[in-house]
């Protein structure tokens, strides 16, 4: 028996809870651990069919006439092959398959292992999705990214338009799991729930779970991340408003700066987490957050977490969802509203104590200190209703996060997608050209190298375009990472460049101005605003001194909230 | 009967070339075409299997045991996936399956039509090749280009390591071709005979044939394209120079300057492709050759072609190759060299007059005009033995093709894999650091827009390397194409960006000179490798301007050629 195998139980847990409920298993020797699992599931019908092409049929067959996804096991080699003329009609008539095919370890892979074939992605365009598992290790974590994976797999199965979805599970051997009730970890694994589909389908149990959930809370809160859907940030804001939640607000999302909105929360839990009560329930919308601080606080609280999207693909990076609605959140917002009432005031008025701490304290040290941190500050402040504002990565976004809270009226939008430092510039131009609306793009030196090709947009295409650069020659993010304890490499992680971007500017036809002090920056803006052409707003920093700063600004605002909170 | 099928018939003839005797079919509707030509085909034996898993296994037992590559033929939809438990195993144990799959064509793709799944790739990493084939559309061109694709496919099944490829084939009904002897052209269309394998089997029949092929020959011709392997140039040359073969040598390539290398070949063929005989013989090495005035030349030539490549992914863009040796080029030479009597010297002789008074004349031409070609020539002319350029695509590379002589013992290159613009600037820091040769990359202005970044190089390897700017502000390819016929939408092909580079330059720590002829050329070129820093030597030019004097030198060497070869 291999203990490490127990994560089986966890995935098998996962694929049942989202309503599998029948299993066509090909006998083999690599899929043992999941024969077995499946075996001993009490919600699940284990059939076995020797054929796998027969079996694949089989199970498509199951599906259609159960209304309900199908999962099918097999071993590994072309045992997998033959699933494929089924997967390929399942994909093309809509029925959902999960077909699961174990698979050997990759050091057997591509040395010639017996029945050892390429698994990964072998279904090509005719599965909705492919995954590849990790070996089960016996830790929690993977046992929960098992499951997480099994209910991702069944929910796009069957979510519309239906079809198979491919997941690859490598095992190594000793390949006999531990038995079920050998494995106390599971109690405690509960898959999330998911509730999905189309706003039809809101009705059902699971909304009715979240309803329940809101009116027992005490200290109920809503995330909202990275998002552009201003559809369903109104829903969201509409809703808060109404039950009195409060929404930590990433700075790129429509609801920055909205009445229930806490702008400050990344510098509060920075400085001070222990200063506010960890929720009990929370509900998520958009993608992951980009404070790092609340990552550690939301994990720690071990509240119950609604995550909320419109696709079973949700963003859930750090494990910690119980239960997922994928599909119809803004009507099933709407029809909560009608129906709930909450006791979240409480809640509310500590977070926006706080947040009027943070935002006072906040003001009085970006005009008493000028670092990176006050630039990005000055750069929104001079901003207008109806102008934009696009946010560069790395620090930039980060110091918006914490130490922003835009206008009424100014966008803020940025690439959180796949979060990268090289196409800035170019994209701000493009949301400019499309907007018609004033834009700056506040961005650090290294994203400005990497597109210093995209100024050619500005005589291109007539695109103005304000841009605050915050130099300071590469900043030194990974100086603050654990790369730093291997001096030898650490060149390989600092960008200093040494450049001066002045020439290349002017190349490009811009206009280079060097500031210093918050007044400066905002005259700059306006006026590079007001002259509608190719402004570059430099602010120079000195990574180093920088490096006090920040450290003395949440060093005092930890003793600003610890004494402000206590009263 | 629809005439537009006959190509299959070229199809079904390539394979039978290439060694194919056993196809295993299995009845359909949509690949008509196919079983009624294999029928059809004298050499081909068509087994008929019902169940496309069962002749899938049954078609890899024939290969085992018979030593050849045998063919499948299946109708399009689920049935090809069946194929695929049998092509995983062909694949993992090496035996060469060609599995064709009849295919709707793409406009009932992906709107519901029955039996069209997603064909494309379908058998992912588990072939060696894939590709699909155009629909007959029952010109010669199409059917030649599948009789290439045919031998091409059962070429790379059978070589090594052996293993499946697919071929989708899409028709357009009516499906029911013309017979064999309804197809007059098949007649003069005979596939490329291909000799291929590791040096070991170069005895065989096919290298004999081009032994027979030279004897005969009254005009026999190397063309040498781009091709960056030594060993194999100084093959070719030895035999080139044992034999008396002219070799047509492609600027990048280790041919070019060598003895029997005729170098203003694309000149010549430019001004006056009538003043030179057409060769009878033509031995192809390398990629395919940057000069278009070669391949145009070629074509109507009707020379028997035989194309030498290390693989069977030979290359032959212009559809001419008579016969193709894949593999053991070197060793093939060596032993040809040693009994091969050729009647060369003719032919030789008026190739190499041509050359000198290509030469004098362009070292005339270039001495008294000061245009683009003026500024490469100037650029190769400045660089001693040892030294490297690379030279940019575009333009630049077309010029050197066709004006330039380098010197022995300089080493040319660049990149004409894709032939891209887009980063030639980091390839030549690349090179210039790997070998630690001086190397002076010549560049038009939209390449070196491209790749501006790149010159951080520089700083941050501490390369030097020497770059001559040939600015003439996004020349004017296109406005000697048809796409000029469209004067509304050709600023959509024309590259005016504006852009003046001194000052983006000086932001990398570099130099920037600007130049005006021959010697001031030479003269900054010498001193940016003396003083081995970044340099940029501009070359600036009005493209109208320039277009008059290229017309003019066309029309000059036409008339040079003319009188001094009829002497």
């Amino acid at each position: 028996m291999n203990m490490t195998l127990w994560p089986v139980h966890a995935f098998v847990d996962g694929l049942a809870a989202t309503g599998v409920r029948q299993v066509v298993a090909s006998p083999g020797s690599r899929n043992t651990p999941l024969l077995m699992a499946f075996a001993e599931h009490p919600q699940i019908e284990l059939l076995s069919h020797l054929d796998e092409r027969s079996a694949a049929y089989f199970a498509l067959g199951l599906a259609k006439g159960g209304g309900r996804p199908v999962a099918l096991v097999c071993t590994s080699g072309t045992a997998a092959a033959n699933y494929y003329p089924a997967i390929v009609e399942a994909y093309m008539s809509r029925v959902p398959l999960i077909a699961i095919t174990a698979d050997r370890p990759p050091q057997l892979r591509e040395v010639g292992a017996n029945q050892a074939i390429r698994q990964l992605g072998m279904f090509g365009d005719h599965v909705k999705w492919f995954y590849e598992l990790p070996i089960p290790d016996g830790t929690v974590q993977c046992a929960r990214h098992a499951q997480a994976m099994a209910v991702r797999g069944a929910t796009l199965a069957a979510s519309s338009p239906a079809g198979p979805v491919h997941l690859n599970y490598p095992f190594v051997e000793p390949l006999v799991p531990p038995r079920r009730d050998e494995v106390p970890e599971l109690v405690n694994l509960a898959p999330p729930a998911t509730q999905m589909g189309p706003s039809g389908s809101f009705a059902g149990s699971r909304f009715k779970r979240l309803q329940e959930a809101l009116a027992s809370a005490q200290r109920p809160l809503v995330v909202f991340g990275p998002e552009r859907d201003a559809n369903l940030a109104k829903a969201v804001v509409a809703f808060a408003e109404r039950t009195g939640l409060p929404i930590l607000a990433d700075i790129i999302s429509p609801v920055a700066g909205s009445s229930q909105a806490v702008q400050h929360y990344d510098a509060i839990l920075q400085a001070a987490p222990d200063v506010m009560a960890p929720p009990d329930l929370v509900l998520r919308f958009g993608a992951e957050p980009t404070s790092k601080a609340l990552a550690s606080w939301l994990v720690k609280s071990r509240a119950r977490v609604f995550v909320c999207d419109e696709t079973p693909l949700y963003r859930d990076a750090l494990g910690i969802a119980s239960d997922v609605i994928a599909g119809g959140v803004e009507f099933g917002l709407s029809h909560l509203i009608a129906t709930l009432t909450t006791s979240a005031q409480a809640y509310m008025a500590a977070w926006r104590h706080a947040d009027d701490l943070a935002r006072r304290f906040i003001e009085r040290f970006c005009a008493d200190h000028w670092f990176e941190g006050a630039a990005v500050r000055a750069t929104v402040a001079a901003l207008h209703s109806g102008e934009r504002l696009f946010i560069g990565n790395s620090r930039p976004i980060r110091d918006a996060d914490a130490l922003v809270r835009p206008q009424s009226g100014v966008i803020v939008d940025g690439n959180r997608g796949a979060s990268g430092i090289d196409g800035l510039t170019s994209t701000a131009f493009g949301e400019a050209l499309a907007s018609g609306q004033s834009t700056v793009l506040c961005i650090g030196d290294v994203s400005f190298y990497h597109d210093t090709n995209g100024l050619l947009a500005a005589k291109r295409f007539g695109v103005p375009l304000v841009i605050v650069l915050i130099h300071n020659d590469g900043g030194g993010i990974f100086q603050h990472l654990s790369q730093a304890s291997r001096p030898d490499t650490l060149h390989h992680f600092t960008t200093p460049h040494g450049l001066e971007f002045q020439h290349i500017i002017e190349a490009f036809g811009g206009r280079h101005v060097e500031v210093e002090g918050v007044q400066a920056l905002m005259q700059a803006v306006r006026k590079g605003i007001h002259d509608a052409e190719l402004t570059v707003v430099q602010a120079t920093f000195a990574n180093e001194a920088s490096t006090h700063v920040y450290k003395r600004l949440f060093a005092e605002l930890r003793h600003e909230l610890e004494r402000g909170m206590a009263q």
